[in-house]
Formats: structure tokens, sequence, C-alpha cells
């Protein structure tokens, strides 16, 4: 998980959403990337919003980034 | 919920506060904002902050940008 | 805890972690700083971010600014 | 149009929509703030964005701040 | 002015001006917030700014952020 | 159109550029991200910038965020 | 109009403004640019408001940053 | 004062001085703008900071953008 | 107070406060900073805000930036 | 490498790192991008920051962003 | 090089360019500055880009701000 | 050098200087935070500005932010 020399990490941008919290939204985002993605290092979370229905929040969002290792070709 | 065309929405800016947490905070401020407004649409964090006493945060305090529909006078 | 007339406060920036949650995280920033500073007063998010492992963040991180109270020499 | 010594000037943020334009969408928040208020001063674009349906923006909105005078209890 | 428990805050962004100084800039978004506010808790300065004329600054301008105690219906 | 519960999106950005406007600048880059991806949701408008030739915009560009749904293994 | 090895280019700040829209006044921003300047390049939208009349906008206006080449006192 | 149709106004940002106040540091850049530019409209406030000696501010800096009139060729 | 060749500074954050005025809560700080630290050389203004009371400050605050020398160990 | 009329550009984000310079961390994630990706036009620095062993940075790294072409599909 | 009382100090923007190192892109803009301005101070980063070809940085950019002192009419 | 779960770390502002290069200014400021501080980790630039005397920089310098473990109590 330790950045390892000479190893280049990409960046993408997600936004996962939870019917419960703020946190659970982050989890689902970090689910979703690794189905398709490998050695996933960290998230960060670039903006908290939420859908309102009458007083309450129905859907929460988290706007995240996520760094992965790029695979040498020679790996 | 979702933005219907030609409608307009205004966005005011409010500081929920909870004893337990910062998911708690953001719905206080928008079961407050939905005691005087209608059509409550989306809710983002500006900030969180809260207040220490001791080695604990006795507050928890959410700055929240809410969304609501302005209605046409026709409405 | 409200700011005092002519007292001075001083703010630090710390990073604090936890495997459960973002709450827990800035409570144990809080809670260290606790330990060697006193007439502490205000919390602030600075950031939110994690460590992944698989398909888990396994490390939920806290960056915040804590701020309290400068002594008097004369207290 | 110009701000006149001693006046105060409030500032709302409101969200226009268009299906034309970005710049319509501006001239609809001015338009829906003109309804309730006077003496709406100047409006600053905070952010532009759309939604999308397949490959066409079917609907511009803009967030803007707008700001009008605040009447003296004397006026 | 302690933010008490529970309470919800609202934020209103407000231009006042002076023809001597931006802290009295400052102070005249106060005032005028309290004629129609009850309640009033902090004012943070988001930006300064001044017409000129010739070579002398003839109104000295403060974009302002003013905090307020929402009233619970109970109140 | 609205973002469903427990999907998650994915983020990208791009710059579409237009002899003609900002607008369609915007526009072009919606159109070239349509042709790879499917359920294209929100663009929104990062920075506006132009190549100048004499004292003419030869080209108006858009950088821009474009979000999209992530599809589940099962759909 | 692509930036050559060893040039330098300053960048000046620049408000434009027209009656009709916000593109207009980005070029009436360059239009003024390039009668004292030469070899424009790139224009940047710092920001875009405009001053209202009634419920009209009267008048768009465009903060524009713009670079130049800054000529070799050999050239 | 008020910014005149189709006008463009360039936008300079410059660092005034005093041994006495933020103000005063403030009214020096517009001063000696005003010495070879005429036509000043704004001066905005983008920092203010000051060099210590001992336990004193011994020189208050502020770091102003200053826009004024360019003058059209046929003025 | 300039800034000597291969000396460090370190930076700390600090909020003073003052109730008369954004320019003495900047001097409060500096003053304090200066009963516990050597070698002060710039502060710099992080943000202006205050406590309100009815229609008044009463407590005018400056969250500021302090730098000063590192002392080397040889020194 | 000048952005052609009517050509898409994709942007993407990216760390690179290197035991020796900033510099190098930025060639080695312009290096890595061009294994996959053809092109390239401008890679932006977004953050500079490093790896700390002892008194020393073992590990350079910048996280940039970098743009290419999108080949259009009669390419 | 020390900031003088009751003097006025310019900044310009410019950007400088290097075949070889961001570096020597920030000297180069220097160096272009020093030809037509002087008592040069401060030199600022406010960017770095670089220009790609294959797989290589063939243009490292440096935006930098400089400021300089504004002669008294007296001097 | 990897977070440590349940580790707490403090972050500190420091400017260091060098009369070679920007990176050299970076590496002199993580030199003497060394000198009194152990267990150093991640060292972020904040900015990188410097001191002109002619046409040259005699004083490349580097604001970082550098992170370090907080011992346990129990350590």
């Amino acid at each position: 998980m330790l950045m390892e020399d000479g190893k280049v990490y990409k960046i993408i941008e997600i936004v996962g959403s939870s019917p419960h919290s703020f946190d659970d939204a982050v989890r689902a985002a970090v689910k979703k990337a690794a189905e398709s993605l490998k050695d996933l290092r960290i998230v960060e979370v670039v903006k908290f919003d939420g859908r309102i229905d009458g007083d309450e929040i129905v859907q929460y969002r988290a706007r995240v980034k996520i760094s992965f290792k790029l695979l040498d070709e020679n790996d």
C-alpha cells in the first residue's frame, strides 16, 4: 500500500451513493472501483452532498478521488 | 427531485449541529430548513467543525448549502 | 469554550486515523491533542482520505485543525 | 445602479436553467429574482453545469449570486 | 453567543459600505442586518473592495457573511 | 437522469473546442464523450479559454467534467 | 500561436463588456487588447458578472487574462 | 465611476505599504496608481500582511488589484 | 528582517482578538507570539471575523500566520 | 501539438515518482502515460510532495494532469 | 531587496519557458522581466506546466508573478 | 513510513531556502525539521518563490508542510 519507487499511480474521480451515511457512500465508491481495478491505494473525499425528500436525506453522495497502481508492461 | 426545465432554485446556507456525529448535524440542518421551506432538493456540505470540551467533541457542526424550488407566481 | 476577550488562540494541524469511520478519525486527533494541550476549543476538518486494501477502506484519516488557548504569562 | 454611500446590499444565491444556453440560464435566474425583489444590482456567475440526455445538453444551468439594495427603514 | 446544542443557524451574505474605513463597512453591514434579524452571532469578512474617485477611496465596501439563530417553532 | 440509489458514477475531464462560441465548445465535449460512453448525466464547466489570432478568438475551448453511470456487473 | 521555445509571454488582466452576451464581452476584451499589443496568444475567462436594470442584464462583463509574446531585444 | 457600456477596463496588481494600518496601505497603493493612471474605478484587497520587528508590526502591506478605464483610440 | 540565505523559517497559525478593530486583533496575535518566540519576520492575515452582540461587533478576531527564524544548532 | 479545431482532448490525473527530483517525477508520469496513450499534449503540475526517511526525501512525487487527443471515429 | 517603508510595488504575471527544467523556466521569466524593469524583488511560482512530444517534455513552462518597485516621481 | 493504524500525525509549516534550486530549498526545510523532530513522514510543497537581485534569483524558497508521528505516551 506504500507507494513503491518508480511506480506510477493513476487517479480517477467517482461519485458513490448510499441511503444511509456519507461514510457508506465513500465505501460504495471504493467497492465499485475495486470491481474493475487492482491495487487501489488511497481514497480522498472531494465533496459530500445529498438528495432530500421532504425533510430527510434520501441519498448520501460522496465525490471521491481514488488512486491505483499502473502496471509496468513487464509486470 | 429532478430539476425541472425553466424552474429556478434558491440556495441558502445553514449551520446544523448535533451532539453525536457530523452526519447528524447535516440532518439537523435539513430538518430545520424543511420546517419553513418546501421542495428541498440538494444539500451540499461546505464545512465540518466541532466544539471540544476536555478531550471530546461535544458539538458536531455542519455548514451546508441547501437548494429548493422557487415557486412560479402561477403555481 | 467561548473565546474570551483579549485571549489569543493557537491553531495546530493534525492527522488522526481510525479503522472504523471518518468521525472516529476526527475524535482520535482531538484525543491525542488533548494529551499534551489544555483548553482545546474548536476542531475543523480540512480533509478526509483513507487507505484501501482490496475493496475496503482499512484506515480512515482526518486532517484537522485544532485551536486552543495560549496562556497569559500572568495566568 | 451605482452602489450608494451608506447603503447595504444583500446577496442571494440562485440556480437558473434554460433549454437553450448558459446565458439564458443566467437571465432566467435574474428574471425570477426580480419577481420578488427590487433594486437588483449585480449578477455574478458562480458555476455553469448542465444535464445531458444521450449526446445533448437538455438543460443549461447557471448558479449565480445576485445583489440587491436593502431598504432603509425610513425609505 | 455560544452556539447552543441542537440549534440551527442561518448564514446570509451582505455588502456594507462606509466613506471612512473597511472596519466601518463591516459594522454597517452588521447594523443593517440587526434591524430585521435577531440573535446575530458571527460576522466573517469575505472580501474588501472600494470605489475610487481621483486618487482616493470614496467608498469602502465589505462583503461579509453573518450567522444568526433560527428560532424553533416552540420557542 | 436522476441519480439512482446505489449507483456509482464516474467523472471524466475533457476539453472541447469550437470556432464559434463557448457553449458550442461544451456541446462538442459532450458529443465526443457520448460516442464511447453511455448514460451521461451531468456536464460541469471547469474553465473557458480560447486561442487568439490577431484580434479575434479563433478557437473557443471549454474544459469540462462529465459524469456517467458505471454499470453493475449484473446489469 | 504555439508557444515558441525560449520565448516569454506576459499576462494581463482585463474586463470587457457587452450589452448582448458573455461571449461578446470576452471578444470586446480581446479586441481592445489587440489595439495596443501584438502576438496575443490565449484568453482565459476569470469571471463572468453583469449589471442588472429592472429584471434584465443590461451589461455583460467578462474578466479575462490575455497572454502575449514579449519581443526579444534582437527581434 | 459606473462602468460604461462598451468600455474596457484593465486590472493591475500592486502592493502598498504603511507604517500605520492596513487601510493606509490600501490608500498608499491607490495614491501611487493614480500618479500615472487615470479613471481608476475599483480597488480590491487580495491580501494583507506585514513585517514584524520585535513584537510590533513595523510595516503594514496590502496587495490589491486596481481597475481603470482603457481609453478608446478615438477618445 | 530580510530572510537570510540558508536560514529556515517556521510558520505558526494564531487567532488574535480585540474589542476595537481588526488591525488591533492582528497586533494582539503578534504581541502574544513575541512573548515566547524570537526573530518574528512576517504576519499574514488568513481571515477576519467577529462576534456580534445585538447590533455591534464586540470582538474582532484575526486568524494570522506568523513566520520566525529557526535557530541553527551552532548559532 | 497545437490544439486542432474541432478536436476534443481528454485529461487524466497521474502521480509519478522519482528518487532524484520533482522534475524527474513529472517526466516519469509523462513516460508512463505515453506507454498506453498517443498524442499527449500538455502536462500540468497539480502538486509536489515526497516521502521522507530520516532527514532525506527518498521519493519525490508529482501529481500531474496530462491531456491527449481523443481520436475521431473516422481517423 | 527588503521592502522599504512607503514604497509601492507592482506585480506582473509572466510565463517563462525552457527546454531543460522548471527552475530554468522561472529563471527565463526573471531574466526577461529584468530587461525592461528595474528593482525586481520577488518571484512567485503560480503554475508549472509543459508541452509534450512523444513521451518527453519538450518545453517546461512556469507561470510566475514578479514584483518590482515603482519609482517615486521625486526619485 | 506507512501511516500506522491509530497513530496520530502532526503537520508543521516551514520555509526552506537555497541559493541553488527549488528542490534544494525543500531539502533544506526537511533537513532542518529533522534536527528536532523524529519520524518525519511526508513533505508537501505549498508554494515556491524567490528573491531576485538584478536579473537573477539569489534565493530559492519553498514553503512546505511536513508531517511526523506523535508518540504515544506509552511508547
